[in-house]
């Protein structure tokens, strides 16, 4: 998506530890129109396919997987990092690695949302990776669901989980896929 | 806003704790078109006055206050809870305690993203108490912005907090406002 790869370009800022800020727009300060259209980049990217519900983590993919599921007309659950006081009845729940904050988490879904026979788009800000997708994937088949394919708005090709998941045969697109970034300069893969 | 009052209803689950569960559609998981339905009646409520930018706190406001800025056609910013790797420079911070969970955090918004002169209208999931809503009026202070005033999906009336805020004189609007809710039924305000 040339605007995506355009706003990172002027507004992204390569931070040490493979960290590229893109608070502007996505992750802290997000503009919400830009990201409905990003919403309706991935509707059509998996516009072959059957979407019963878009599935994300709390917090920051929240905002794309809700633009997403808006395009495509369908429910968007976002995974719990923590089980809290209004979750309540059993969960779906399995543990993620954290490439940002360096710490593991649960994540949990309540079994009331997600069913079996469904076909789920998973939906993130960032794949670096790939350890929240994975986690995601195993919530989605403890629900007896299926996985339809995975969007990200900014994809860190050079962190390789986007293309584990790839050869494993799952659709995974990236609105924006780095291959390269250092202070100076972010390549993207043609 | 009845469609709201009725969703509530229909759907919502009193538990222990003065807990509204509404994680079918608000909270966990969250229904695009009705969101957007939610941000354009709030965005009618605040008609009359110029909004900069809608102010949130991760994790369960963001769709709502999203769909409030789309609406408005103004940024959204979520404070974070934590300051995280990818939040660099100078921030505003402030203490909020959590009723629902019952701790104290800390929430933050970098400075690039709250400018002096700035009028911001706060949106969140749930008013109760107010202090997470206290704790967004001192970081917009902080950062030299003004305050528009507070939207909420759900107030619980009983808790109050919309009511001290609404004394000091702040236009605090709730698409429904709870009076009194017990295991066995939920009366809202006239």
């Amino acid at each position: 998506m040339k605007a995506l790869e355009e706003k990172i370009i002027r507004e992204g800022k390569v931070l040490p530890g493979n960290i590229l800020k893109v608070g502007s727009f996505l992750n802290h300060q997000v503009e919400p129109a830009f990201t409905m259209e990003m919403g309706r980049e991935i509707a059509r990217l998996f516009a072959a396919k059957k979407i019963d519900k878009v599935l994300t983590i709390e917090t920051s993919g929240i905002p794309v997987a809700f633009a997403a599921a808006a395009a495509l007309n369908v429910p968007m659950v976002f995974a719990k990092k923590n089980k809290t006081s209004n979750v309540s009845g059993s969960v779906y729940s399995t543990v993620v690695h954290s490439y940002t904050h360096n710490t593991d988490y649960n994540i949990v879904v309540e079994n009331n949302y997600l069913n079996a026979g469904e076909s789920v788009l998973l939906v993130d800000d960032f794949l670096a990776n790939g350890k929240a997708l994975v986690g995601l994937i195993d919530i989605v088949h403890q629900a007896g669901g299926e996985v339809a394919g995975a969007a990200v708005a900014i994809e860190k090709g050079f962190q390789g989980g986007g293309d584990i998941l790839r050869a494993q045969g799952l659709q995974v697109e990236a609105l924006a896929l780095i291959e390269s970034m250092t202070d100076h300069s972010i390549a993207f893969r043609k």
